[in-house]
């Protein structure tokens, strides 16, 4: 089996925004075995996309879409498909329902427009679109295969994983199963030298290095005829990574910093509260991003001007003064501080710079001290970060997150 | 005149990487003029590359490849090129002498494989690589003109920008120019019914539109042999779709709302507090996203427990029993505590339920209120949200964004 995809929308070959879902799919496609020969992307032009879809048909057995089935006029892909593959369109009434539920939900009349997306190939599979308006279908005709999925990531991710993938699964070839072995404070390359030689001699499963912003992960995956014979040759591995790499590892097939930290918080019924100043709720933002983060999270402050550390969070104004509110005595009063303040077990600071303004030369850009409050101690880090302001600021987040890991939990 | 681009990599196909290259060449190739109907991925596959290779000829007049230069055995781009448009392969002493000091530069030895690099189509054009190993080229045979850039984004953006685009100049079909008219408040397809009409009649400049998280907006394209002839053919429509969208365009060509609402409360002298419920810190986030937002920005609480919101932001232990934490009272209470505790002219009250969980048949999921207090008085809005815990979050802090822009600024 081979697939092929094709990416439908001007934008993309404008340089608007990049061809993210062609790598969700890929990545989806290469578990299941099923290889993938070719990637295209073509505009919301009929005759063009018309012309990549007869190639496609003529050498791929699935043929993958994503894109062009809003309610606009530009909006071409399903039209076109049913075209080249000989079917009829149908209203499907209970994405009309849906669709018109949604707008009555959010207050917002429905323009006639939208019925558009509810028109699909006679008799396909509906996937329900729970993160948007424009359902996703699949049918079958001349024997291939074919998965139209809507554009925007938020929507084609989930639809793909929650529809089109166990729709396709019966087309996997065996059994692949993966495990994320996620790591904090060391750097890819770093990772991949300690891990080379296993890397090398390690063809199944295989062990793959993949840098993400601030933190990075090693994906093994193994092949095998069924699930639980790919757990076995999974579990000596990871063991052996995880031996390797020791406390830099924060969890295996866990979200995120924050989850592992909210459930350990939780487990030892501690409560926590932050106060950011450069990173300015951010990392109050990714705690409660995760769900049931009430159970230990009580609450922040972000103290971005200097009389919301002194009023709010009683940092010195001596200390200000003398050391400035970039130092590791401020990161720790703020820790302390917020703690208080808010009635917390654990408190955390930070301050810094996050630039592009604002550095000078003995405090530069990417300067952020990291306090963790607790039990009348503190634990507190310099760190300095490099590339632009969002670096700094997820790099200084995830440093606090880490600090808490490592030395609370 | 158009162009094609061709991704050369497995690893594309297999989804461990996100085609970026693309996006980069496209826009360049966008301000150029020069129209860009396909891109397509194929992996390193001496058949399949063959054929996307003569199909491109076919039909394009420019042919930009990115990867597959490199020193290995699956390295097939300059090979294939040069055997699809009858070009010989020569030793390129320069480069080859480049490659060999860069390794004596960083104490590595060079390995023979290493030289391949080094031969090139005879008489080409080459890109010297300052930015890593792999030289470059572009010739012209059977008047189409070929580019090739390394595949590693960062050596490929580099070298498009300083050598690729200079040697492309020459073809600028005149000039392009957008405007993106950012909009909040109308769905995707309510802008459309109303800028239909004009969508329809409009092929220069075009009119385009697009959804973003929350958001949309409309992209408006003109292309005329100069830089002041496109802006003369944009002002008109731009003027013409700002009248029919009205108060719901929130800015021409800006970067987002709350650099908009931050520009707004500099320029009248303003300071803005904001107090945070289930939106977590997100708002502080992105207002702290804004370099120099220390100009009118002075803090945040998240108040996630109600003992903060008691506490901190002074909202009465009364209302929030007999009124629920998720109220309109609520929003107004925190957003006229932070202000006054921080000492804000502006202050912003947010809560709600961001879900999964602690939504009621009274309450659901994605029930916020929102409030903003300038000068005692509140602007109070009851947001209905569907679609997941960051949606919500994402659209509570975009409203509450608009309404400082619509009743404040």
């Amino acid at each position: 089996m081979n697939a092929e995809l094709i990416a439908v929308g001007t934008e993309i070959l404008l340089g608007d925004i990049v061809n993210t879902d062609a790598q969700v799919i890929s990545q989806g496609l290469s578990e299941f075995g099923i290889n993938v020969f070719y990637q295209t992307v073509v505009g919301d032009n009929p005759t063009r996309l018309r012309h990549v879809i007869e190639t496609a048909r003529d050498r791929a057995d699935i043929i993958i879409t994503t894109g062009g089935l809003g309610p606009t006029l530009d909006d071409l892909t399903k039209e076109t498909l049913a075209a080249v593959f000989g079917q009829k369109m149908a209203l499907h009434q209970p994405s009309l329902d849906r669709i018109r539920d949604f707008f009555q939900t959010i207050g917002r009349e429905m323009t006639p427009n939208n019925e558009k997306q509810a028109w699909l190939p006679a008799g396909c599979t509906v996937f329900t679109n729970e993160w948007g308006t424009a359902p996703g279908c699949a049918f079958e005709a001349y024997g291939k295969h074919v998965i139209m999925l809507p554009g925007p990531p938020r929507e084609c991710e989930p639809m793909w994983k929650a529809c089109a993938m166990p729709y396709l699964s019966r087309f996997a070839g065996g059994c692949i199963v993966s495990r994320n072995i996620r790591v904090f404070g060391l750097g890819e390359s770093q990772m991949e030298t300690i891990l080379h030689d296993m890397m090398a001699e390690s063809k199944n499963p295989t062990i793959a290095p993949y840098a993400k912003t601030s933190e990075c992960y090693a994906r093994v995956t193994a092949k095998a005829d069924t699930h639980a014979a790919c757990e076995r040759l999974l579990e000596p591995v990871v063991e052996r990574i995880c031996g390797l790499l020791g406390k830099d590892v924060y969890g295996v097939d866990v979200d995120s910093l924050e989850q592992v930290v909210g459930d350990g918080l939780r487990q030892r019924g501690m409560t926590l509260a932050v106060a950011e100043s450069c990173t300015g709720g951010l990392l109050s933002e990714r705690i409660t991003g995760v769900p049931g983060c009430s159970d230990y999270y009580l609450g922040g402050v972000c103290s971005y001007a200097n009389e919301v550390k002194i009023n709010l969070l009683g940092v010195q104004k001596e200390t200000l003064d003398k050391l400035g509110a970039v130092s590791p005595e401020v990161a720790e009063q703020m820790a302390a501080g917020v703690a208080r303040a808010l009635g917390a077990d654990v408190g955390v600071g930070i301050t810094g710079i996050a630039g592009p303004g604002g550095g000078t030369k003995d405090k530069p850009v990417g300067l952020v001290y990291i306090s963790v409050w607790h039990n009348g101690r503190h634990v507190t880090r310099k760190m300095q970060s490099t590339r632009g302001r969002d670096r700094v600021r997820t790099q200084a987040a995830s440093t606090a997150l880490d600090l808490i890991r490592r030395h609370i939990l």
